[in-house]
């Protein structure tokens, strides 16, 4: 997509005049660093868009979009503390750098500072922003203590998993195209629609996510294919395969699962297997498409100019095709 | 104060109604358990207490109250996992009970909880309340961030220290009379003053701390008298002592602030030795007496009736000798 580029410059120009080089230093250097490492700025981009779908100029969606890029970054400074990652983006991670007290208070840091960004709009529409914000956030917070508890757990049903997955990463982007609707006084229907939109869209990305983690392009993914396989990851493939598989496969599946792989890529082959001879690998794809159709219906209900839809539609459909 | 134990009763009422039981446990069981923990419930009685000044029923304020106290427990939650501390108010730390993961993350959530407590209020109020506490809880991290980087350094200025005590303990209480006043509907100069009150109060607070550190009673002080002293923690006694001690005390002094000690007991006593020549221990009292007083003057431009303004001084001079 051409226009996305564009979207993408006019935020990097906007992060560009915030000033994160002010005392204590110890504080604001961390934040510098993460809120400027290399990313794709998806969810800046989405409030942008959203506010020119509805009719306001993308200037004005800035704040929101900085917001929502700095809750973005504040969650991934948490997480990989929590998570032991040494490495985001190729780079290491605030607490590698600093030390795990320096990600704990810029992190908190940060999420006061989204709440500041807010302050650039009017009271009622300051108010709106910020109470799906805080919706938003919390339910980011449950999904991620959801996620944490799933790996020790060895009785996740797919419900579970869904909701994980609808609140780790979908509704921040759902978030994101809410608040564009809110900055450009799109009405209640419509911000419901987009918010849906973004919903259904964010979990079929999810679980192409997963799909392609076991079936995607090495060259392509942009992550090890078969990593949630070692890490013994329960996804929507794993979950469906054992729903679908024979006893026997089932039993193997769950045993694999139950181990540190010594032979990985002999591992990563038996799971593939059992993956394919039961149906999941088709029955996710299945998934995918299902969710993305659904998220593409919530584009007919909303009370814009066709042209726009588009603009939305192209978007969907670059992103689910981005990684295959 | 008879009233306090009125004010207290009231908060705690209405938190034993806040439903933390919810899922996923796994992140709001360490809420629960720190928000009930023992406290002394102050920031949230200054609460109330303003909006009463100010001539609002104490219900109104107690959902501001929440938040301010589940701020400040957010703030125990992390900065104990930071100060690597497992007791808090006698009881084992979140990290220690659960672990450091678990802290960080239900933290997070807690900072979010203080933004949707505000909630309760129209969206006027809401934006002021929200605003106040944004900047507050900023402070905060940034006075987080100072006290953590003087803890290394040996270059500690006077200066540096207040402008530390003002934003740790000291804005929290500015902003939770203010909050009480903004919810009552005060003038901006009544809130001003009141604000003022709080800071002035809370570093006075801090002052009188830092000198019973050292020359408090070790019956009624609470802590261990001279933990300051072992922990070589550059107090308002200490950067006193280094300003008015003659070369050959202030070197001693900074020798045994570069120890750990061995023998603790003969280190305190030799330390509060120098603060007591030099005249450190009469210019602490001196400057605790002073902010005590420039609090108390605040509170004459206040435009309310004098029962009130002796409602607030009686909490201040209660505050001020509760622990001599």
């Amino acid at each position: 997509m051409k226009q996305l580029a564009a979207y993408q410059q006019t935020f990097l120009d906007y992060l560009s005049k915030q000033n994160y080089q002010k005392n204590p230093l110890g504080l604001y250097e961390p934040i510098d660093y993460i809120m400027h490492l290399d990313g794709k700025r998806l969810r800046p981009i989405l409030v942008m868009m959203a506010a020119e779908a509805f009719g306001k100029n993308t200037e004005e969606a800035l704040p929101a979009a900085l917001a929502i890029e700095c809750f973005h970054n504040f969650s991934l400074v948490h997480d990989d503390i929590m998570d032991n990652a040494s490495l985001r983006r190729g780079k290491a991670t605030v607490h590698e750098k600093w030390d795990v007290n320096t990600g704990i208070l810029s992190g908190d840091a940060m999420l006061i500072l989204c709440y500041q960004y807010f302050e650039a709009y009017d009271n009622a529409t300051y108010a709106q922003l910020t109470k799906l914000f805080s919706k938003t956030a919390i339910e980011v917070c449950e999904g991620q203590q959801w996620d944490v508890e799933f790996e020790v757990r060895n009785d996740v049903q797919m419900h579970e998993y869904l909701q994980m997955i609808e609140y780790k990463p979908a509704v921040l982007v759902a978030a994101a195209l809410q608040m564009g609707g809110i900055i450009a006084g799109a009405s209640k229907e419509d911000q419901a629609h987009i918010y849906q939109f973004g919903r259904l869209l964010g979990i079929a990305f999810q679980l192409q996510d997963d799909y392609l983690d076991a079936f995607g392009n090495p060259e392509t993914f942009g992550k090890k294919v078969g990593g949630d396989i070692i890490e013994n990851k329960k996804t929507y493939l794993y979950l469906k395969a054992i729903e679908l598989s024979s006893e026997k496969d089932k039993n193997q599946l769950e045993h694999l699962f139950s181990l540190s792989a010594i032979d990985e890529e002999s591992k990563i082959a038996n799971v593939k297997e059992i993956f394919q001879s039961c149906g999941a690998d088709i029955a996710t794809q299945k998934a995918v498409e299902d969710f993305t159709n659904q998220a593409f219906q919530q584009l007919d209900s909303l009370q814009i100019s066709l042209e726009k839809k588009e603009l939305l539609k192209g978007f969907g459909t670059w992103l689910m095709n981005r990684s295959k």
